[in-house]
């Protein structure tokens, strides 16, 4: 079944069996026809200005439902069985997920039910309504959301479809790193916000399958990253130590399947601050005329603040993620007063 | 050395020699290996919710310096000969026009000045000095500073770079319209902000060498609409009411080149008032996920407030261009603010 691996250099290609490049390349047949195929564009004040090589932005943040998280919902519950779609799905998500979960049920007429925390932004929660979906919102957090949600599912017989715990999830994701690959063939670094996973995990097991020489790069918030945190330590352990913009990588703890595949695959994490965050969406808006959301700027935040050692990115081509844009305009607004300085009453003073 | 034309239905494709078709598919070779080739992205919101047909938009704000004016400016400049280059260019322009002959003055080493007028938002005069340029803040409205242009050419002897009224600079911008074909053969619609009128008087040209029945509607503001009184008068007028949001676009009296291309391949005029600007401008961060200039959401605005015929929109191939990006962030702030209900200190109560 698994397609034969044939790595462009010496360097070994993945081979352990929960995600594969065959499973990747199938979920791309099957969300063809539902999602967009989104635009690499190079960033010019990146790559002259910071990278001192050629950067280039996967704008996920105009993918339908204005994140990547559409994809993996989609080939999740494409697959499900008629019985597993008659139950009705229901998912956990801070708002991403939520959006490609409904959006999904509306276009296949799945009854769909997501429970999202009380954190979720109020554009987030909006449009999965408007997707007909019904809306539960449970819990502080995501993970608390998460636990009612299995809760629910038990009591109600529901079909779980997990943000990112779920090989046809993550394949969904990977899809992505299919299309920079067609875009970009000679990419050498790929840097991807992190919160469960399931986004990394997808694109690094398809183009390490493809080449393996390509290094990966996992960006968290300071603020909370389980999946950095689990990676130092070798074993899934839980951070969270505040709140963080990056509220669609606002997850504590990872998953069992993504914490295997991105042991194996990726090759290093970086943190960033808030600041770092808040300046980056900024610059995003202000130099490359795109809104993206707090986790969404985290790989540009990691690039303007330092982050990521020269030696991957100077005279290198490197693509870095924007994997959403859905955030709420009041904290857009509220970003730039921040950075504005305040010379009249038009400063509100806060941010 | 004018190719001959096929068009593709009965209509007549222009014939009058101030701009064709062969001088558009020159500057696509001239310009090739400095512009972007920019995204054509379909909108779901405009498709699905507003327009009841498929709207496709032109991404001109993410092309190199945030404008399309880079392709005009580039174009010309390279058709300079060596003693024009070598005496100096200088420019007027509100910002974007600027933008465009400052980066192809430093690409191409050719010493600049550009005159913007005082009300030239602040980011732009930043970026124009930025690329190298002299600039030089003269007088309230652009056709202050493009008076003064045309005063310290004839007195330092600098070679002119007018911002529209040149057919090697609506050629350049014609280039659009060829990009826009080979994305999307069955475009039905385009939708074109205007100001002195050179955008617009490309991109028809271009496409209506090709098809003549594609329809092109020309957008202005309320405020401000040179081009539109003089296609309604049959005759060069001024027209200057108030400020615009759309500064951009803030020309009160067009070219006579322009004009001459305008009222002969424009089909219609609409326009729109600052709130539908505001809204529209609003509604590109929320939905699509990018930042539009007041006069790069002029055609979204149109589209928004309905005041383009249903009959050009429904069921029909339609491109909306976003013509630039380049917006004081604060300004962008302020439009947030005037949307959200005031709900607490951190309304500021402006815009």
């Amino acid at each position: 079944m698994a397609k034969s691996i044939e790595p462009r250099n010496e360097m070994v290609a993945p081979t352990f069996n929960i995600l594969n490049l065959d499973q990747i390349e199938e979920a791309r047949e099957t969300i063809k026809y539902y999602i967009r195929r989104t635009p690499l564009v190079k960033s010019m004040f990146l790559s002259n200005g910071i990278a001192f090589g050629d950067v280039y932005l996967k704008l996920e943040n105009m993918q339908l439902t204005g994140s990547f998280k559409f994809r993996g919902a989609n080939n999740k519950i494409q697959h499900l069985t008629d019985e597993e779609k008659r139950r009705g799905i229901i998912a956990a998500s801070a708002g991403n997920h939520a959006q490609g979960v409904a959006l999904t049920g509306k276009l296949l007429g799945i009854e769909t039910t997501v429970v999202m925390p009380n954190e979720a932004p109020q554009m987030k929660r909006e449009a999965t309504h408007g997707y007909g979906a019904e809306v539960d919102i449970h819990g502080a957090t995501f993970d608390d959301a998460h636990l009612w949600m299995n809760e629910r599912a038990k009591l109600e017989g529901k079909t779980v479809v997990d943000p990112f715990n779920d090989p046809l999830v993550c394949a969904g994701q990977g899809t992505i790193g299919l299309e920079i690959l067609e875009d970009l063939v000679d990419v050498e670094t790929i840097i991807v916000p992190v919160g469960g996973g399931g986004l990394i995990s997808g694109i690094a097991t398809a183009v390490k399958s493809i080449n393996p020489s390509i290094h990966i790069i996992g960006v968290q918030s300071e603020n909370v990253h389980g999946m950095k945190a689990s990676f130092d330590a070798g074993e899934i352990v839980t951070h969270h130590d505040n709140f963080t913009l990056a509220d669609g990588t606002d997850v504590a703890t990872p998953g069992d399947i993504t914490y295997e595949i991105v042991s194996h695959l990726v090759d290093e994490f970086v943190l960033v601050s808030e600041e770092e965050i808040s300046t980056a969406m900024k610059d995003l808006m202000q130099r490359t005329k795109i809104v993206a959301e707090g986790a969404g700027a985290l790989p540009v935040a990691a690039l303007e603040a330092g982050k990521v050692d020269r030696k991957w990115i100077e005279n290198k081509k490197v693509v870095a993620l924007v994997s959403g844009g859905n955030v709420d305009l009041e904290r857009v607004s509220q970003i730039i007063e921040h950075f504005l300085v305040p010379v009249d009453t038009h400063h509100c003073g806060i941010g």
